[in-house]
């Protein structure tokens, strides 16, 4: 099982996936048979496949910046972590969403679980 | 199905049953139904007898204060919220954890699920 400063460095190196632009580097952070609920209600996206394409997808359009809002919460194999997704890729100017992530961990260290919490509310123009 | 001001709405008022060490109503918020696990990975409570003593242990003992460490997350029914709880009741001096809850509503706006991730690299000694 990873250690709380392994699942660290895991969301850090996801943080700079979305800095470096490189969706290969954020997927390649995800098991084989991973799910991502993007926003939390929506249909889960299954497998490296799919999660490649939609990292590959937000990324090219939206261009998000994340920033961690505060100290990553761990229990076990599962985390917790509040950050703002700024946008800056759009047509119509650069927006925040302030989000809280969950990840699940297998026992590599690969995100198995990945679930986002944010709606409308959540989102400012700026 | 409550509003996102709702759900903030019993967020704060969750708050301030801990603020007024108040566990019958911090305990009224959840559903007759609930499931609390706090941390994620222990043994659920179930039901608002268990519950109402789970909250009633933990003020007394404890004394928490609640603070959000910014805003509430919702996605339709659900919400996530990034807080600190700092113990001040403790025997040998006042504690502090950073917690990221879960709480998932039932149609009546009752908390029908709370999930609490927080673990021991989230605690630190004041």
């Amino acid at each position: 099982m990873p250690s709380h400063d392994e699942i660290v460095s895991v969301i850090h190196a996801y943080v700079q996936a979305f800095e470096d632009e490189d969706p290969k580097a954020a997927a390649a952070l995800f098991a084989a048979d991973a799910e991502v609920e993007d926003p939390v209600g929506s249909p889960a996206r299954v497998g490296a496949k799919v999660i490649g394409e939609f990292y590959a997808d937000v990324i090219e359009r939206r261009k998000p910046r994340l920033e961690l809002q505060g100290p990553v919460r761990t229990t076990g194999h599962r985390a917790a972590f509040p950050m703002t997704s700024t946008m800056v890729g759009l047509k119509h100017g650069p927006m925040r969403i302030d989000i809280i992530d969950i990840f699940e961990f297998d026992e590599a260290g690969k995100i198995k679980s990945m679930k986002a919490y944010w709606g409308p509310e959540n989102i400012q123009k700026l």
